[in-house]
Parts: C-alpha cells; structure tokens; sequence
C-alpha cells in the first residue's frame, strides 16, 4: 500500500527520528534535509527509505554525531578533513561551505574528506555550491558492486559524482553514477519478477544477463564500458586514495551502515569570480542553457532538458501533491520517531 | 597503399614540416610528439593526419608560434592564461607544468586557457601530471557535433576530458570524448561503404541511423545518454565558459583549423603529498590497479585492463614494429617538409 505524504510533514517527521535517537536538532536537520529531498526529486532510493539504516548505524555506534571539523593538514585551498565518522550530510555541507569559502580567496580549493559517513544524494551538494556563486564538483566512493570493463567481478562502487554551476536562470547540476543504473532498480525489478535490459549487469561468469537474480549475485556494468569504468576508477582514486582511506572491494559502509565509513569524499570548488568575473561567467553558462533548451527534441521528445532539470521539474510536482511513499515505511519512521 | 614508419622518424619528419613553415625547434618538438604519440597510442584520427590541416591554421595566420605566456588574473592558484593562439601543444605543455608546480605550494592548482588551438590527445597531459607525481584532471571544449540528449541538434562538440594519476607501477590515465565515438569513425565507415552500429549517431531528425551519411549530417549521441550529455555540458561549461570564450554551437577553430580557436581548455593539478602524503597515495592507488587487474575476466576476456593500459599496450608494439600510415599521407607530410 502506498500513502502519499507532504514534503514539509516528511522532513519534520524525518528530523524528530534522528532526534529521538540523539542527534542534535541542526545536525537531524540537515540530514533529512538530504533525504526528503532526493524523494522530492524522484531518487527514492537515495530518500528517506535509507533511515531505518542510518538508524541502524547510530544506534551501532557506528555513525556519531555532534561533528567537530578537525582538518588533518595545514594548507588552506588543500583540506584534509576528518569526518570522524558523524553523520554524512553534516560533514559534507560543512566541506561545501568551506570549499566555497576557501574558493573566494584561491580560486579553485579542496576538501579531501575521510570518515564521513554516507552523503546522500550528491546533487544537494552540486546545487548549494551553485547557489554560492561556484562550479561544483563532489564525488564519493562507495561498497563494489560495479565490475570493471572485461571483468566479471564486482570491484568499483556505484562511485557517483556531481558537478553544478550557477546560471542566470539558477542552478544547473549533474548528479550520476558511474555504473548503468543504481543498484536499486535491480532489486526493484527482482522484486517484481520482471527481467531487467540487456546491458545493465553480468552474471558471476561476466555474461550479459536480464535475470535480476543472477545480475545480483554478479555486477553492474559502468555506463559506456572503458569510460564509465574509467570513472570509476578516478572516483574511487580522487575520493579513497586521496583521503587516504579504502578503494575498490576494501570499501565499507556505505550499504551496510553498521559497519564504520572506510569511503572518502571530494568537493572541489572553482569561484568564475577569479577568472574574470561571475557575470561574465553565468552570461556563457546560461547562453549554453539557451542553446540546449532551444535546439529541435528528436522526434518523440517533448522538450531537451538541461542537467538536473528533469529532477526539478519532478520537485516541483512533488511539492505539489506530496511524495508517495510506502505505508509500511511511514508507520516504521513514525515507530523510530516513538510516535 | 600503407606504408611503416618508424615512431622517431615519423617524430623528425613532422618536426621538419613545423619548422619549415616557421615554427621555431622547441615548439615544433612537443607538438610533433604529441602527435605522433597519438597515433603510437591508436588514435590515429588524433595523430599526424591532422598535420596538413595544422600547416594550413599556421599559413592562414590562425595559429601562431612563438607562444610568450600571459596571465589575465592576479591569482597563483586559479591562473587564467591567454594562449595567444598559439600551438595548442605549446600552450598545454606549459599549462600542464604551471598546474602542477603551484600543486606542489597549494595542493591544488588550475590553469584555465583561453585562446590556444587544438591541443591534440589529452591523455597526453594527464600522464605528463602524473609522471609529475600529481592527478592531472584536463578538458577542452570542441566545435558542435553532438546532441543533447533528447535532441535532433548538434550542439555539443566531443568534449573530451582526462584523468591521469601516478601508481607505484607508473601512469595510469583515462582520456575519453562525452561522445558515444569519435566522429572520425563515422567518417571511416561512410569511406568504407558500411554500416554504423545503432547507438552512435542520430539523423536529422534526431531518430537512430545506422547509415553514416545521415550520422554525418545529424548528431553523434553522448555516451550513456543523459549522463554523457551531462558531463559534455559541464566540459563546456568547465572549458568554454570559465575561460570567458565560446561554449556550444559557437565554438570555432577545432574542426576547421583556418578560423581562430574560441574554445577553452582545463587543467586542474592535485598534489597527494599535501594530503597525507605521496607514498600512501601511490601505494592506494596501486593496490586498486592490482584489485582491476587481478578481478576474474569475463568470459571472452583474456585479461581485465586498467585505464591507459589498451593504449600503451598498443604504443609498445608499434614503437617495435612503426607506424602503419597512408602512403599518399607520408608524401604528403614531405611535400610539406619541402622533401
């Protein structure tokens, strides 16, 4: 059974099960924040079904809360900031506005961070640093799962990134993983007894499969064979090996939140501001805009969208008629919120 | 009619045709190598084929020699240099340098170009910054030949991008277009009377063809639909629109090497010894290389590659046994060196 529920009321009662489980008020915040709004833009999977999860890792011990940045090296465009295990959306909002703001006087600057937990759903991030005026770019490194081009073995995560800019006409923002398509839509189609697209995962001996069950107990493919493998592997290398902690099959904590982060994160920011002038800068970006949205869809497409416009547009129905979520789900948040 | 010839004589004889037509011996030097390593590596469409088209961007006056380096910022972090049309090689090679020595005072370093011409295969640069001992992140924005996804309408060039990082084992380095393929492909096809496979390309209507011919007058496809569609619009933004040039349809000077480079370029050096140290990184970084190359084959695989690897597989055998090139082409290249 499905109910359908407002933003606003998800968030609050989001916010009230962190809480009940002691992270402090700005802390649960921010994380639901996160959450609520990857079902606001249609990633469920990334929304606020994780919570009983996450619950499961703070009530393990295993994600803490009341962060307090503690930067393990001393250069100022260059950070190396330790998470500490907290709470993911803490650290990384926190690693955006430090990016940002390193970015004001550098120009391009870098939070390298280890022990975070999971960050949710990248584009938040890709957006509040567009909204500060910068181009954005975060990625993340997450549990295998993803087998590299010609391997029939899982070694790289889904490793996501994200980038995002300011335009005239407001923030534009990528979020994507490097593999075909998320995990979750194996386990959605599984559920359903229905086959899923050739293309999408390998069975254990590395053949294409459409059976769900057997795409699960081999890999997902990365998007476009070598170059989405390709990515995938600079993700895991920008974000665990420059952090200094897990890559590919060492990775943990990112699917089974019991068990501490060993991923690492990036966010990069660029300020246009330093190479000469942001209005300079979102008068070619928004120009970019106009050249997408104006160009001829192919036949059988409406319009041509640019990035993360199809989440927004999905946003703006959402906060419309509210998200749909499974019955069993809300009664499980209310239960974790002691309501 | 294929002719062989050896990688050093090749180098010498395209270095010939740059000084013979002014381009003083250093300058002629790297961009000769660059382009000869192109087509050591395999990519021949990005080798000394495009000599004669190079030659005529230097008779016409659109490319320039004797580049004098040139900052338009007060920022040692974030440069913005002017590549004064010149060499795009030229302008790279110094660019990759700079990058990676203000790395080495600010962890990262970026050094936006605006005004250079075509600067040939990036994975050149992104393994010139990892043998530098620094991840080397490039992207250049190129004239118009790719729809947006859900579009009928070139507005993307193939913006290709790079990554390079160093490993206890040498290089490793990613160098892909955000196309699905090169354009030269098609072009290769169309010559041969055949076919394309579906995927590539769209007619002018924006709907699949496999005929070349209408690939050609259409639209390559970004690889992996939106999400190379979203990472050709973030290399125009990141290229085109930072450096304060041309972005989507209005970039020149790529295909047509006769009119004036608008496109920008991208080079972003991280160094990993602010951050915990170079030994560790490498030392993660090759344990992930060792993880892809050790993880099982698919079946019909003989081995799993890590990125770069095809390419410098294929570059040891053709250094041993020279460079299989157009007969017509080599006399074409001594005309040119007045041979």
């Amino acid at each position: 059974m499905e109910s359908t529920i407002a933003y606003e009321e998800m968030r609050q009662l989001a916010t009230r099960v962190f809480m009940r489980h002691g992270v402090p008020a700005d802390e649960a915040n921010i994380t639901s924040e996160v959450l609520v709004e990857a079902n606001a833009r249609g990633h469920d999977s990334h929304g606020v079904i994780r919570i009983p999860k996450w619950i499961e890792g703070i009530s393990s011990g295993a994600i803490k809360s009341r962060f307090l940045p503690r930067a393990l090296n001393d250069c100022s465009s260059a950070i190396w900031l330790d998470g500490g295990q907290c709470l993911g959306p803490v650290v990384a909002e926190y690693a955006c506005h430090l990016a940002v703001r390193q970015a004001r006087d550098y120009g391009i600057a870098m939070v390298s961070v280890k022990n975070a937990s999971h960050i949710g759903m990248l584009g938040f991030y890709a957006e509040l640093m567009a909204r500060s005026g910068c181009i954005g770019i975060i990625a993340t490194n997450t549990e295998s799962g993803v087998a590299p081009h010609g391997s029939a073995e899982k070694v790289f995560g889904t490793n996501p990134l994200a980038i995002g800019c300011p335009t005239l006409s407001g923030p534009v923002f990528l979020d994507m993983s490097t593999s075909v398509v998320a995990r979750g839509k194996v386990v959605l189609a599984q559920r359903a007894g229905a086959a899923i697209p050739e293309g999408w995962a390998v069975d254990s001996r590395g053949q294409p499969t459409t059976d769900p069950n057997q795409a699960l107990a081999g890999a997902l493919l990365p998007v476009g064979g070598p170059k989405g493998s390709g990515l995938s592997f600079f993700v895991d290398i920008l974000c665990g090996a420059l952090s200094g902690t897990a890559v590919g099959k060492d990775v943990r904590g990112t699917f089974d939140m019991r068990q501490s982060g060993s991923k690492g994160d990036i966010f990069i920011a660029i300020d246009p501001e330093k190479i000469g002038g942001i209005d300079r800068f979102t008068g070619l970006a928004q120009h970019l805009v106009d050249q997408v949205r104006q160009s001829t869809p192919a036949v059988g497409c409406d319009r041509v969208l640019v990035p993360g416009e199809y989440e927004m547009n999905f946003r703006k129905q959402r906060m419309e008629n509210g998200i749909p979520l499974a019955s069993d789900l809300i009664s499980e948040l209310k239960a974790l919120a002691g309501e």
